[in-house]
């Protein structure tokens, strides 16, 4: 089944303790596609200035990535410029130029709008309304966001979750749009706003996933129904290189699980958390979207394996 | 099996967001005794001193824990006023009255000296090596530690993992004692120390076990024998009412699971960081050791279900 994805499309400078990376492939929308191509045929929105090296994108085409959607326009590409410290947690963003990307109004070529699994990235929330008005119908409608849009398109923002199925969102994030401490909370506040499902991304700690249950079946039409929850821990990694495009390298993982089985049972999307974490994983692993491109099968299925006995008891005495 | 932990019994005065409670049991034998008392005979051995309210400890005793190993002594008892903030992860200690507790040596009644199973709950190394002197050939020992202790008492603290066969302590204190920055690393550094086992609490971000693999009987003699690793979360509570205590309940489920099941396979170890896990939520949902205490079996049972439920995917496609 194929995925559509909207979102950025950057180069990224980035300072870690371990080196740097200067004009490198990255964006939501390239970070999301690279892990997600494992999974689907993807078709990628965005827009990149005269400047970009459009030979660093072939990789992602080669890997069936459809850059039909990808305008190119007059101006300089979207930069981003960060530096991580020695826990690695978070990023400094020393500079910001959004280019061509401030001016960015997403169309949908005609060949992408029945695609049955979409995906808006981090981009204004405005602009995420705008892709679900070229869409026709899909099935299933993930979105993320972050503390910029939150503070700033709030409403726009409350509006998108009316229209999607999931939303995935960092802790802080989840905090600062709730206004909730507890994160069980908080994702019960962000439950009752529409979607069915919410990810709650912690980084090294983890990812939730809390999932509304479906009323009609179970039978239970009192509002506190309980939140079903599953939780995935990060992948104990030796060494964390770069860990810029984790959670769009999650949102790909997630995204393309679930477009490929096409099978939205309670079990499925279980393990799309943890293809989510898998392919996050890898993606720390190397700057750029360097890993997540190289990773064969044949590794991810390596690593859902050690996931898998990373996490499971016996259910017994 | 009998337990044997060797610890602080103290008053303790916590202040919460929720509330505060003034003079209640604390002390870090008291919170491991009042969790491990649910699966094993445990023996106490600690000190108070003649103020303290012994009335408050006939719960623990009927609830198996044998007190005839605290020493009641002319003094003040071991006094904590502590008071957490809204993240509720770490208490901002007020004040800290040793009283009796400063002159504590440990005596292992004749009674208590062949427990199979013993814990140095969080004392001075020096007290945890006179203990390992006056017991005989347990099976399984397990200590605890912390910041404090790690920097005054760095060769001594060497000197216990040594005799030990499982150590906890939390990321801080595992990244302290290694001087390593990644967990990963932190493990290996301390289980090339002498402990077979290292239990990393992360809080409410869970908790890993490491184990160094049996290289007798895995037929790996090569030193970067790769190490086991199993993640349990920490259950996402909608209310986190005192976080006091929660990483001693965890160490007496763990090591009162140990006991009672007398099977240190790698399947049981695990089970035993779930059944820590669960008994760390109830000690977090009530001042002092008040739920701990009043849990009940089939609550414990219900609860590790949870945990099975949180964490369970399938290994398939």
């Amino acid at each position: 089944m194929t995925l559509l994805v909207v979102g950025s499309v950057a180069l990224d400078s980035v300072q870690t303790p371990f080196g740097s990376a200067e004009h490198v492939v990255g964006g939501s929308a390239t970070f999301f596609a690279s892990s997600a191509c494992h999974f689907a045929p993807v078709q990628l929105v965005g827009v990149v200035g005269r400047d970009y090296p459009m030979q660093k994108l072939e990789a992602l085409a080669a890997c069936g990535v459809d850059l039909a959607g990808l305008e190119r326009v007059a101006g300089e590409s979207f930069r981003w410029r960060g530096r991580y410290g020695h826990d690695l947690n978070s990023a400094e963003t020393l500079e910001t130029r959004l280019g061509v990307f401030a001016d960015f109004r997403p169309k949908i070529p005609a060949a992408f709008r029945h695609a049955p699994y979409v995906f808006l990235a981090n981009i204004d929330p405005q602009l995420q309304l705008a892709v679900l008005d070229q869409v026709s119908s899909p099935r299933f409608v993930g979105c993320d966001t972050m503390n910029f849009w939150i503070a700033s398109r709030r409403n726009e923002l409350l509006d998108v979750l009316r229209h999607v199925d999931l939303v995935t969102l960092n802790d802080g994030e989840a905090r600062q749009l709730s206004e909730q401490v507890n994160l069980v909370h908080a994702a019960r506040w962000i439950l009752d706003r529409g979607p069915r499902y919410v990810v709650i991304k912690k980084g090294e700690h983890g990812a939730f996933l809390f999932s509304r249950p479906d009323r009609a079946s179970e039978g239970n039409s009192s509002p506190d129904a309980r939140v079903r929850i599953f939780f995935a821990p990060a992948y104990p990694l030796e060494q964390v290189f770069d860990p810029t495009g984790a959670g769009d390298a999650f949102a790909g993982g997630f995204m393309g699980h679930v477009a490929r089985t096409d099978d939205l049972s309670d079990q499925n999307l279980r393990r799309a958390v943890v293809v989510g974490s898998a392919m996050g994983s890898f993606a720390v692993e190397a700057f750029s979207n360097e890993r997540l491109l190289a990773v064969t099968a044949d590794e991810i299925a390596a690593r859902i394996r050690e996931f898998y006995e990373l996490v499971t008891f016996e259910n017994g005495r």
